[in-house]
């Protein structure tokens, strides 16, 4: 039976019945737009949020062009730390970068109570505009604590992780510390987008894929259950959570009992592969690989076509109760964030072949 | 039954009787070595490897100093190209990048047949001059022809591989073109090495893992199968192939089916769960997270008694034939290269570590 006052997105999530399966990117406000390059300027992205209105419009750019079913909120996964003081910056090219990298347990003072309507007041703002004037759902989001700890640690992007993982063995007192404060901070801020309006959240634990299993299992996945044990004891209709991490195939049944809705996964493992791993009950989202969008559009058509399809021999693996011809069990989303270099006509291509193809006659 | 006259690191390739667990470390002669640092300088890595002499000694540096039980080659993947005429540099910090990146099925010709005594006999020597004066086994390598084409293609390190991913869907005459040659240069560098008298040999496609499941099964795994079936046609005793890459948790069954006796895994899943995945006759290499080494050495000590009890529950899941108690079923190495900020001592430390914890008494 169909709900129409609840969005298709946030149905698609909570596996419930759709009349197609949903689509959008990470990233899809982003550089790969014109206008979004235009509207931004120059300056760093942490100044850019601060004006709610301007950010609201960087949101519904991609809406409007690409016609996606969610409005993800423009921001970064390091907002919130440095509403809060940790001197960081976002640079172009580069990612987030710390001043100061935390190497010693009396650091983690710097972390201080995050209270978003006092802190950073216009991320709140931004949803409340869009839920005004957005006709898809709007999703909020934050990093995971480890990801975040990772440039909090390193000070800057890392290809090895070294330094982050040296620590937690070494350190474990102010690894759980760590973990304690940036959990907090992650509830906090994804309480208030919740309350603000955001319809679902999405947790950006995007470098947890880089650890060993039983590193995610100890110091990581413990931190994950409890923000989303956090959020689900918020009052109001259930908001889905999806839990999103790149080359996560050696941690996805793990992550998939951490208890989001959706699981959000890389281009690495086809979903129905994935569906075999996790059981039968939580949505998958994904996973066109960002690098495909960069191939001419029948290369990326046949793609999406054999990730849909992935998606349907997935389905048969599903729950008698949710083995429904409206269910799909699937988010088309990429693996990762829409590279910069992408062609704006080819996200747009994608998503009107992905309605195309799932919408019941 | 033992058999003395060939070397432990051999013998436990092979998944024979072994006295103990054997150990090495890839990039074992390299920068974290003080007396490497002071010896190679600071001139390109192509130039030192045109020395034998010098080449022979720095791959020993570590076998003397760490007590390891296999002198790899000190070399580097991109050396048979750029003897065949590839314009290319190995740059500190970098890594390979090539001057005009082949982006045109006409830049293919660039590659012309590698006839390694004529174009790099300074590799052969290095390696006769090793089995003359070594005494554990010399381990040869080359590049997978993936890895090296993303050099090519890319002309750099990525993150992404977004153009050489585009390219192999977009351009399959140019990617199956460019695999045939690469992977011919591959049987010929390796066979060479094999005369010379390499007692086994490593085939490094280490970013095999960024690949969809999908794209690595159509575009790579064909010609990794046909490398090793070709080096199993040589002439004389069996000589063990081993073959590496990493976050490769969506494609482990597949390298392991390729053809080589040894699979070689990054630290992302324990021992146990790979031996689930790919069957039981195959041996594993692996698996401690190259930044684990940076901690301090009870950490160290930890974790590698834990790979060593997943890899006992792993020989658990062997055929009948294979259990055997002096069948480890289990090369003890790194999950990708050591650090350069690796404390020697701690290597020296998990050497015997490894030794005292799997010598029979």
């Amino acid at each position: 039976m169909d709900t129409p006052d609840t969005p298709l997105f946030v149905r698609a999530c909570l596996n419930q019945p759709v009349e197609r399966t949903p689509v959008w990117f990470m990233r899809q406000a982003g550089r790969a737009l014109p206008e979004y390059r235009e509207k931004r300027g120059t300056g760093s992205i942490l100044e850019t949020v601060k004006d709610p209105e301007l950010a609201a419009e960087l949101t519904l750019q991609p809406v409007t062009r690409y016609k996606v079913d969610a409005a993800v909120l423009f921001s970064d996964i390091m907002v919130p730390l440095n509403a809060i003081g940790v001197e960081l910056d976002i640079l172009a090219n580069v990612g987030p970068v710390i001043f100061e990298p935390f190497t010693d347990i009396s650091h983690l003072s710097r972390i201080r109570r995050y209270e978003p309507e006092e802190d950073a007041p216009y991320v709140q703002e931004a949803i409340r505009l869009l839920v005004k004037t957005a006709d898809v759902p709007v999703l909020g989001f934050a990093g995971g604590p480890f990801t975040m700890a990772s440039y909090l640690v390193e000070g800057k992007p890392t290809r090895t992780f070294a330094k982050i993982k040296a620590l937690m063995h070494q350190n474990q007192d102010f690894w759980f510390l760590l973990m304690d404060k940036l959990s907090e901070l992650v509830v906090a801020s994804l309480s208030a987008q919740i309350s603000a309006g955001a319809a679902a959240i999405q947790l950006f634990d995007s470098w947890a894929g880089y650890l060993s299993r039983y590193d995610y299992e100890k110091f990581v996945w413990p931190f994950s259950k409890k923000i989303f044990a956090e959020l689900s004891k918020l009052p109001g209709p259930k908001v889905p959570k999806i839990h999103f991490g790149v080359g996560t195939g050696a941690i996805i049944d793990l992550m998939a009992s951490a208890g989001a809705d959706v699981i959000s996964v890389d281009w690495r493992l086809p979903i129905d592969k994935v569906r075999q791993m996790i059981g039968r009950d939580i949505v998958i989202q994904g996973n066109l690989d960002p690098a495909i969008c960069l191939a001419p559009f029948p290369v990326v058509a046949e793609e999406a076509g054999r990730i849909l399809k992935a998606a349907l021999v997935a389905k048969e693996a599903e729950t008698d109760s949710a083995k429904n011809d409206k269910v799909s069990g699937h988010i088309f989303n990429l693996g990762h964030g829409v590279l910069p270099e992408t062609d704006p006509d080819t996200l747009s291509g994608l998503v009107e072949f992905v309605r195309e193809k799932t919408g019941h006659k």
